[in-house]
């Protein structure tokens, strides 16, 4: 088959497309022929060897998310069947024809969404729902400060907000992509980051916000607690802003906050197969009924994943990139 | 009633003992007469003018927890009757002879337990439960690390992970304070902070504890991260080494871990209510039947509160200091 390999560990330009040798199933996992891949911030890290794999999964092919279908099973699979449309993540290897997962951890790709497109929504719906729902507790009547808003995640967690009625207020770093996502999503309230806090609390009257999620880091998280109502939760996804915070801890006490770091790549197989069951159970159909939409920002052959990481980093996209064999 | 009431916004020195009118109950209300009440850091900040009361709580009397008995019932009070023995928090107010406090606020002092040493109870173990059992979810087999594990709420701490059957390490600033932790707890591993993460490890077989409880803060908090365990939680109570940390977020992402602040006093009437009456019923008969025994470092008259107030400030007690009137 052929795969994305990483064949120097110096960003985008190190990788080649080879032909490698196909995995083959254990007894509880599937093959799947890969459709389509989108492309991760964290792709950008692993490249550079910043991010490496856990220990078990691929490592020299990275991707974390694809779209496809079930081409083999192994011997103790009973719940799919040769063909049958599927989407998910992985800890690496979606970069590649064909790869393999647990049986419980692949979920159905919605009917109504082209393969394609499906590509667009494991990464992105699965971290928004998990953080927003299952961790923090989004709840109609919340109020949710989302920050790049317009990236998969943000306009994925965005989308999370309206269907289940919370208020979203979402920030972005430039203008034009902030009239997007209004675009695209109606009347979610916008503001021009890093410094939002007196905004945020002038659109919820004095309050501030239920829950914020941060896939920026850095400076924001200061800025992100001043927006905090009492007993708020910052959920801590990504850190394109930086590594270290300066953080008030008395705002923290007074606020009673909350700061909850998350990744879904270090989980453990339990929480991993949870959370795709939880996802495939109660988010699956709100795409298939149309509430819920993939955000699409280009898609690309698998021969652009340079170029196409290029964009992402220089925070060109709006949405997510998928590349297709 | 004689109070002690704060006529200069300077510390301990600007305290005197004045002739106040007492109290009188509204009909949700109950009027107790004090005993004893104990002091707390948060009372240092107060009388400097940095920590000021809860609007609606008693402004110029500091106090933030007794012991006594019920003195008078409002009209619509039908659980306790006058001599009750009993003990609670309050916003403000505690040190003067009499009290006014919510009847559901209220709760009864152990038996067994003399009033004088039941005034050492309703802080420390109040702050020690909520934030472990009740916040952070402790139970049998937690693994949890105790800053200021010689202090009030610290000596309580450790006395609730020994009755639930959690693993518990403790710091302190110095060895004698941690000989007298063991000699009264028995086998409580203990080490000399600030830099105790990787004793920790080695404490906890290189896992990490699951929940830190944090009087201490600043330098204290990226220590703390470095000793959690994988999706581990950080209780934050008290700030006395400081009110600002530098975070590495990273960590937090990769931990899945959680920083969460809290506070009693900020908390609105129903959730103080609801921690009292949790704690009456599943805390309070844990001191009467021995299993939990209030820490008094001395009982001394309330005209000595100058010097108790200095004598904390310095760090020279152990467990709580107790003032009779």
């Amino acid at each position: 088959m052929k795969a994305v390999r990483t064949v120097e560990m110096r960003g985008p330009s190190g990788l080649r497309i080879e032909e490698v040798t196909a995995p083959v199933p254990g007894p509880d996992e599937v093959a799947v022929r890969v459709r389509a891949t989108a492309i991760n911030r964290a792709d950008l890290l692993q490249t550079m060897g910043l991010y490496p794999a856990p220990s078990g999964a691929v490592q020299d092919i990275p991707g974390l998310e694809f779209s496809g279908e079930v081409a083999a099973l192994g011997a103790r699979v009973s719940r799919w069947k040769v063909g049958d449309r599927v989407m998910g993540i992985v800890a690496g290897g979606a970069w590649a024809e064909t790869l393999i997962i647990h049986d419980r951890q692949l979920i159905r790709a919605p009917s109504g969404v082209s393969l394609e497109h499906a590509a667009a929504i494991p990464e992105a719906f699965f971290t928004a729902y998990d953080a927003l729902v299952l961790q923090a507790g989004m709840t109609a009547g919340s109020t949710v400060l989302v920050h790049a808003v317009a990236s998969g995640v943000g306009t994925a967690a965005a989308q999370l907000c309206r269907l289940i009625g919370a208020s979203v207020i979402g920030t972005a770093r430039s203008a034009a992509k902030l009239e997007r996502v209004k675009g695209l999503l109606g009347s979610i309230a916008t503001t021009n980051g890093p410094v939002f806090a007196d905004q945020v609390k002038a659109l919820t009257g004095k309050r501030g916000v239920d829950i914020v999620l941060d896939l920026v880091g850095g400076d924001f998280v200061p800025e992100s607690i001043n927006a905090l109502a009492s007993k708020g939760t910052i959920m801590l996804v990504g850190l394109v802003a930086g590594p270290m915070a300066e953080i008030p801890l008395g705002a923290l006490l007074t606020k009673r906050a909350t700061i909850t770091g998350t990744s879904l790549r270090a989980r453990p197989l339990e929480e991993k197969v949870a959370l795709a069951q939880t996802f495939e159970a109660r988010v699956v159909p709100r795409f298939e009924n149309g509430e819920l939409t993939p955000v699409v920002d280009a898609v690309l052959p698998m021969s652009d994943i340079a170029a196409a990481l290029g964009r992402m980093a220089n925070n060109e996209t709006f949405g997510k990139t998928i590349l297709t064999w």
